[in-house]
């Protein structure tokens, strides 16, 4: 099963990846957890070219095309083989956050990553878990950690109420995949709630491909 | 007018491309000389990627992705504004070396670049230099050089003989815009074709567009 967890900067969507593989791996499932843009040495080379330097750095098309490319060998190089081997993927980001950020900028650019989606990577996610925060209590807490990696961040407040409008707006055109979780509370009500939802979902799979559960401790 | 240069490695394309920047502006013409991938500050990082390192780095499929990425960079900030502005575009490598290197690894990969060119460039030259040589002269040629950005020389001579063909099967397909010069010349013979077959092109362009001709010393 691929599962992605998306949000807006710091939703606390990279520690609820990383709280989700650990409670997964204590129930037996075989996990390999990753992110986007990154999860390979040449994606991650790329990240850094893409979330380090000036906003205008690169233009929304330049920027889809580098997404696109980190995601491309990441998918060939983790995500495909992992799922071929039966395991669980749970990726931090992957096509719905080149959708929000670059694709809300222009009605056409949305398209544009559609099309190019489609031309080049064609997965889309089994599950996809939206951490969904107040902006400004996200930015706030993107802004305050030690990163380099602050190119979108300093895109502002405003930027970020867009971009949670249109992570909400994602998970309505695709409800079948979407599940949205408040992430305003502290850490551990989230990554219940999350944990929930995905073990559900990972029932209802193996239940639905007439698998038999996973080593499941009680 | 939008000029490009192609070749296999060690062709002598890119010091034909600044001999004949050179001699256009000796008769008057605005050139703007740029190479690819590379041209722009952003382009030149995404060159660095794909230019060096291992054979096997990246697959065709990303491969194709970052060209197109860096192409786009190159496009939008030296191309576009330099041909609206009128000047004369002498380009070392477009879109043709990434049909060729990339596309000619697999017919499917051909139509990827072709959609992909389609989706994000559009662009084709008015104008396209092709400057043939004997693969194994030009290889020679390519490895005597002191540079890090061996990452296509090093597929060696076979190669090279498939590139160069793929190159002869472009021109056939593009009668219109391709002119074929015998590179296994001395540098100034090889020059003063490239020279006489441009600067034919751009007087034919000027009659065309009803424009007087430029001011050329005599």
């Amino acid at each position: 099963m691929f599962i992605t967890i998306e949000g807006t900067d710091g939703s606390g969507k990279s520690t609820q990846a990383h709280l989700l593989s650990e409670r997964l791996r204590q129930d037996g499932h075989d996990v390999v957890q990753t992110r986007e843009p990154g999860g390979t040495t040449g994606a991650e080379l790329i990240r850094s070219l893409v979330t380090q330097g000036d906003v205008d750095r690169w233009s929304a098309e330049t920027e889809i095309l580098l997404f696109t490319a980190a995601r491309r060998d990441h998918l060939e190089r983790v995500i495909d083989p992992a799922l071929a081997r039966g395991q669980t993927v749970i990726c931090d980001r992957f096509v719905d956050s080149t959708r929000i950020y670059q694709g809300c900028k222009h009605p056409d650019l949305r398209q544009l990553v559609d099309s190019l989606h489609e031309l080049m990577i064609q997965r889309e996610p089994d599950l996809t878990i939206l951490v969904d925060v107040d902006p400004a209590a996200g930015l706030h807490r993107a802004l305050t950690r030690e990163s380099q990696e602050t190119r979108f961040e300093t895109l502002g407040e405003a930027a970020q109420t867009t971009m949670r409008s249109g992570f909400l707006a994602l998970a309505s055109e695709f409800p079948n995949r979407f599940i949205t979780i408040n992430g305003t509370r502290n850490i551990n009500a989230v990554c219940d709630d999350v944990y929930s939802s995905v073990s559900h979902a990972l029932a209802m799979r193996h239940i639905s491909c007439g698998h038999s559960k996973p080593n499941v401790k009680r």
